[in-house]
């Protein structure tokens, strides 16, 4: 079951992804959070059908959602990084408003950074509210999975110190307006291991990463527990869990207007975008 | 005009704080944004009435709200932090699940930490959506003025270091679930100057901290400036505008479970909490 956000003749509707096809199934529910929590009674017999190409995508989440994202996740991430992995999850937030869809374009906000990079990860989108759950009960806290590319503005996330110090600025380099892609839907019921998916970023149709999320740091199962452990997680609520190595930060390869971005992931799809000037 | 959240009678409802009263406006509006958007037009006449002990509040925010944050945005308490004023200003965000109202615990997590802080702040709430706007036009967008307890969990927040690096933990050490107290409402057209407002905090009765807010070196104005040139600024959206010197941690003091904590602006009044353990 692939379901998410689509907006076809100007409304906003939640879909089930079937083939070549989008079966509308909004009346079903009271909201996407619901969907998400259900996503198995969607029926698609008899419903409104309509072809990839009359839909824009729209991110799977809600706008209330809570979007987690681990920094460091992967080792061979963190040594490119100059990092070692971190003693325990080491996360920051995006905003709901930082996200678009599949095939959306990444804003490129060339009034404020001039530095940005990709970032290829396997996220999970909670379906059922949790709070101190163990790393063996959190997954079937989990709907399903999907893709997200961490934009990310490196000239604002890295490049602010002051004095000795060196601070990451998880803010204004992680989340900004419309820069995040996140889609092209949830798979839910589908993925019987998170840990065991391949991973790849294309750059104008080069691959720049190329991993199996094997190699997390922290599992799927620990980040959610571990995140439950500070907050309650709701349906909707996204964990981004890390990019491998191979960003473009630590090569001197940054994003341009045009550039085409794809992060494919094994037994999902793959999310395509392309930078464009921000409006 | 003092408007704000609060439940009785097990509904939430949207309140005009009139003297030793609250009235219900909450038929008016569509929703809290929209009553941020146009507290004018809230008409208190014939209205229900409820006694302040008959009403419990709540945040005057929404479960949309991006709540953002300013570091170090006091040099003396940049200074006793071992910083220096950030070159611009340096941000983070809290979720809206991170939020109580006036009045309810402050929730201890002893599961997780074992030393929280009260940082007391100013924070404006925004009332109308802007993106891009400048410091000159920035306080248009605000619709009034609230205090809030930047409740930190230092040993989370601070601790946490690997090799050389002393990172800062912006996530778990700021946004636990129902840790910071923001409130009691929002003071909308009264204040005639955001940076000339007396601010203390106490403990128990003992005063902290005892600044102006003209101390700030981002004012309210360049803050919202600033966020807008990041993401679009919507009504409901908090910025706090980060804490002067006197904080708990580098006075050796952290908050135990039964500690009377409040933080009291001039214009706005006192938001009162007391930290609890977690349920």
């Amino acid at each position: 079951m692939r379901i998410g956000r689509f907006s076809a003749d100007g409304e906003e509707r939640i879909g089930v992804f079937d083939g070549a096809e989008v079966v509308d199934v909004t009346a079903q529910f009271d909201s996407f959070a619901e969907a998400l929590a259900h996503p198995e009674s969607a029926d698609t017999a008899g419903k409104e059908r309509f072809a990839h190409d009359e839909v824009s995508y729209l991110p799977p989440t809600t706008d209330r959602s809570a979007v987690f994202c681990a920094a460091l996740n992967y080792r061979k991430h963190a040594e490119e990084s100059g990092r070692s992995v971190p003693e325990r999850p080491y996360l920051f937030t995006k905003l709901p408003r930082s996200l678009v869809g599949h095939e959306a374009p990444i804003q490129y906000h060339a009034t404020v950074t001039e530095e940005i990079d990709y970032e290829g990860e396997l996220a999970c989108v909670i379906g059922d509210s949790c709070r101190h759950v163990s790393s063996a009960e959190a997954l079937a806290h989990v709907a399903g999975y999907t893709v997200l590319n961490d934009v990310s503005a490196r000239d604002l996330q890295l490049s602010f110190s002051y004095e000795n110090d060196d601070m990451v600025d998880w803010f204004a380099g992680k989340a900004m307006q419309a820069t995040t892609p996140i889609g092209p839907f949830v798979v839910c019921n589908e993925i019987e291991d998170p840990q065991d998916l391949g991973l790849a970023s294309r750059v104008n149709g080069t691959t720049m990463q190329d991993e199996s999320t094997r190699m997390m740091s922290y599992s799927v199962a620990e980040l959610v527990a571990y995140v439950s452990s500070l907050v309650e997680l709701r349906p909707g609520d996204v964990i981004a869990t890390g990019t491998p190595e191979g960003v473009g930060v630590f090569q001197d390869i940054s994003l341009e207007p045009g550039d085409d971005v794809e992060v494919e992931i094994e037994g999902i799809g793959t999310l395509r975008n392309t930078v464009t000037h921000a409006e």
